[in-house]
């Protein structure tokens, strides 16, 4: 039996390109002499299509899309993933379904019984549960056909009362086809790989594993389709972040392939730099803009921008104030002499000045503070908007985790932007992955990785004079936000109590300025955004 | 039986002012001699606690607060709502409960069955659902207990496959009881109340139905908690945007009470005030600013807020550029006169000009556009940051939904603010609302209400210049985001073909600008914010 796998990138909401992307994978299968094409979960609406589906002219054009390949589908059977109608009155609308397509018609259809809703995932607001797993023959082949999370009970602390294929192994499929959409983070590849390999193990069946690729905003689909044997071996794996169509006959013994796991910062960087392509592909844009101030963060997100989109498509803009040291702009033109980016210089201080005056009858004779401050950033963050909005550019935002996490920003200032490229980055990631840049060149200047951190929005001033050292404070963050550890639990793993309840509070004390902050491209498993949902009047911890 | 309904304002996370105010109101309702009191569903938390709950050290607060008050709950008893802890190992680790309170100590524990998830509900995220509906014997009564959504699927097209009463009502319990956390809309009495009686009428018993009072951000609670008798007929409801605590015997036969139900706008109304007032109380904010332009949305807000704060507490600012009209400042000037507001005046021209100064050489010649108009709207919002930041107020946003919804306003402009106030209004129910707190006084001038609508940011500007007259424009964007109508669907009402997919393409192409926008007030059933997630990067109908 030659199975094809279609790990595609596709676009939400985009029917035309979605349907005609798959017929044209259908095809080269067909040719290929493939018995059975599998695509993603979800492939015909892209994923998360989110509450596109509570309209019903969008669940048609998913019927649609589903007849329309269905009809070209002849001498090769498919499997499609797609929103389907649920017949019955009672429970949700919909199913989150797979289509066993074959004759050109539609021959079953199977529906996802594991709903994700936690983290990023809201399936259980759309979609009714299956109650087991599906069962079908193809070119003699009996396939057991799962959808994503349906697999993914196989944990210590199962989410789910049940496993979908146990009620169907009682059947004797030869096989286990699951369709996913299962987003990148750096941990994700092997603890997927754990979940399929326990599944493996489990049913002593071999397993094929079809999943997206490319970014939907913050979301980034890596890829990683396989095949694994009976005996949990990888005998074929697409590469990640890459479109590949490819065959494997899962019923024939293969030997294991050599895997080599790609580093934390190898998987992030390419994860970077497929969000931005993808984030400006996807809208039609093809050039950025970012304020380039000199410090380790917009100099990261410069040389990551340069590298999706070209450093001719990236215009960096340098903001000096009187607070900026004489090395913020060397180091920025040194910088872009490395990438070969243009660049543009806009001072702030006339303007600055203009706002001083305006505001000193309001402002009456309070000392200079956090206000002022304030003022430059925004005063920046309306420039970089005046470039975007006249030049058509994106404006990439700059922040990073450690300040997200405890409002180290100026909202409507240097937290603007279209794009989050590096707010799911510690300070800490964000030196890492420049010396990872750095790997072989010296692409990011040697000086901006060696000086202090500092907003330069008062004379001398240095990031630790407001913050704990980046290590301290990213270690605790990386406890509450990713471990999701109480002050209790952190405290008992020897960090300093008043470093703990400060770190918790601002964090607490800052969703408001999260709440109006840009998509984040996601990398870690908790990243700030749609998968971490917390109150913002509220007290606790705080 | 003497029952007390507890119908009272909670704070999200304050265990110790939760836990004192259930305990307080214990002993309150045990002094008047009512044999059981009735608090709202997770009143120990307050609702929604949203990703908290993945702290098991929150909780763990949540059971510690429950025992705290079982402890000093003696010769009465209490049902008390709060989150538990799931024993059994497969499934969510949690249940939205309601526990049996009496003889100092948790005498049961009952789970919710059905998990609201859908627009502002994600409780699948959180909770393992129960099987059916409590039932417990309290003063020689059996009731049944049940929580919110527990007794909604009787709709007619139900979400849900089960209806937990009917899996208990075989054991005879002669009184629902429901504990709620069911937040406002303009719409949700009418609807409650009908589905409370859907349920009476069904099982031929008598209810007495608890709910949340006060606002979380943008969810605003208006209690109405009742009783209704057996024939669907209510013999006691609670004021509604107040705590209350009232007491009633539901098996005794009672007339039925005289109900006047409100006009659309005076609840709304209501619920505003309600919000800006517990945003800033639970917040710990006593003072407002915001922009004031001459219009009506600025000020509508202005009336609003000074009624929720007191006019001395908020404070408006008048930003004029050369674009101002002179009505927009002597118009401002007569409202303020009304109200009683402190107000300032700071023109914008010189930053404006320092602006245009600074981007000559960048903007190269390209003519005037929409980047010079989003300039002056962001010089405003830094103006209005650097007065909310200096002076430690809180900016209100004053766009209207017609705005957000087209993306007829300027991100980090007119867009700033920490709240908006009128976000669920569109223009045209913000003009109803100027004319209901006009109803006896002339507090809005008429010459802001006859005026027609303008951004004034280019000379002689109107809104009706780049939008559809607000009436047809409203009504479409009614259809397209309350009624979830596709084109297809609207065209069908008989809207214009070029105003339909114009507006349709334009809600979804701004859906960028809303991702970074304030929470809303929710006022609608259909709100944007956390109960409406769209795709940003997606193209459908765009």
């Amino acid at each position: 039996m030659k199975i094809a796998l279609a790990q595609l990138d596709f676009h939400i909401g985009n029917f035309e390109n979605n349907t005609g992307k798959i017929i044209d994978f259908i095809g080269q299968a067909k040719r290929a002499g493939a018995d059975l094409v599998v695509f993603p979960e979800m492939a015909v609406s892209g994923y998360p299509p989110l509450d596109f589906l509570d309209y019903t002219h969008f669940t048609r054009s998913c019927e649609k899309a589903v007849s329309e390949i269905a009809n070209v589908c002849t001498g090769i059977h498919a499997i499609v993933g797609s929103p389907s109608v649920n017949p019955v009155l009672k429970g949700k609308n919909l199913f989150n379904s797979a289509f066993l397509l074959g004759d050109g018609k539609i021959l079953d259809v199977f529906h996802k019984s594991l709903l994700p809703t936690y983290d990023v995932f809201d399936e259980y607001r759309y979609f009714e549960p299956g109650k087991k797993a599906g069962i079908a023959t193809v070119a003699g082949v009996k396939v057991a056909i799962t959808i994503c999370e349906d697999l993914w009970n196989e944990e210590d602390d199962p989410l789910y009362v049940f496993c979908p294929l146990d009620e169907v192994i009682g059947e004797r499929p030869q096989l286990i086809i699951n369709i996913a959409a299962s987003p990148f983070d750096y941990q994700h590849e092997h603890k997927r790989k754990a979940i399929l390999r326990r599944n493996v193990n489990k049913y002593k069946l071999p397993l094929v594993y079809v999943n997206h690729v490319g970014a939907h905003t913050d979301l980034i689909f890596d890829g990683g389709s396989l095949v694994m044997n009976a005996q949990g071996s990888i005998v074929l794996e697409a590469p990640v972040f890459q479109e590949a169509l490819m065959y494997a006959d899962p019923l024939t013994i293969k030997p294991e392939i050599e895997i080599k796991e790609k580093s934390k910062f190898e998987k992030i960087h390419l994860a970077l730099i497929c969000g931005i392509r993808d984030y400006f592909g996807k809208l039609g844009f093809q050039k950025a803009t970012l304020g380039l101030s000199g410090g380790v963060d917009s100099a990261l997100v410069l040389a990551l921008a340069s590298e999706a989109l070209g450093p001719e498509n990236v215009f960096p803009v340098m903001l000096p104030s009187p607070y900026s040291s004489d090395h913020s702009i060397s180091d920025s033109l040194q910088l872009i002499k490395n990438l070969g980016n243009p660049v543009e210089e806009i001072a702030i201080s006339e303007i600055y000045e203009a706002f001083l005056k305006a505001t000193r009858s309001v402002f009456n004779g309070i000392p200079f503070n956090v206000a002022e401050e304030n003022m430059q950033a925004r005063i920046r963050g309306t420039l970089l908007m005046a470039v975007s909005n006249k030049l058509g550019y994106i404006l990439l935002n700059t922040s990073n985790k450690s300040e997200l996490a405890v409002g180290y920003g100026t909202l409507y200032g240097d937290m603007c932007g279209g794009l989050s490229v590096i707010g799911d980055l510690y300070k800490t990631d964000v030196y890492a992955l420049c010396r990872y840049i750095n790997r072989e060149n010296e692409i990011i200047p040697k000086e901006i990785l060696d000086k202090a951190p500092s907003a330069e929005l008062r004379p001398g001033q240095k990031d630790s004079d407001s913050l704990p050292p980046y290590e301290q404070l990213d270690a605790v963050l990386f406890q509450y936000i990713e471990n999701q550890k109480g002050p209790d639990e952190i405290l008992q793993q020897g960090f300093d109590e008043s470093l703990v309840s400060r770190t918790l509070k601002l964090v607490n004390k800052n969703e408001y300025k999260r709440f109006q902050f840009a998509p984040i491209l996601r990398v870690s498993p908790k990243a700030f955004g749609r998968g971490r949902r917390m109150p913002l009047v509220a007290r606790y911890l705080s």
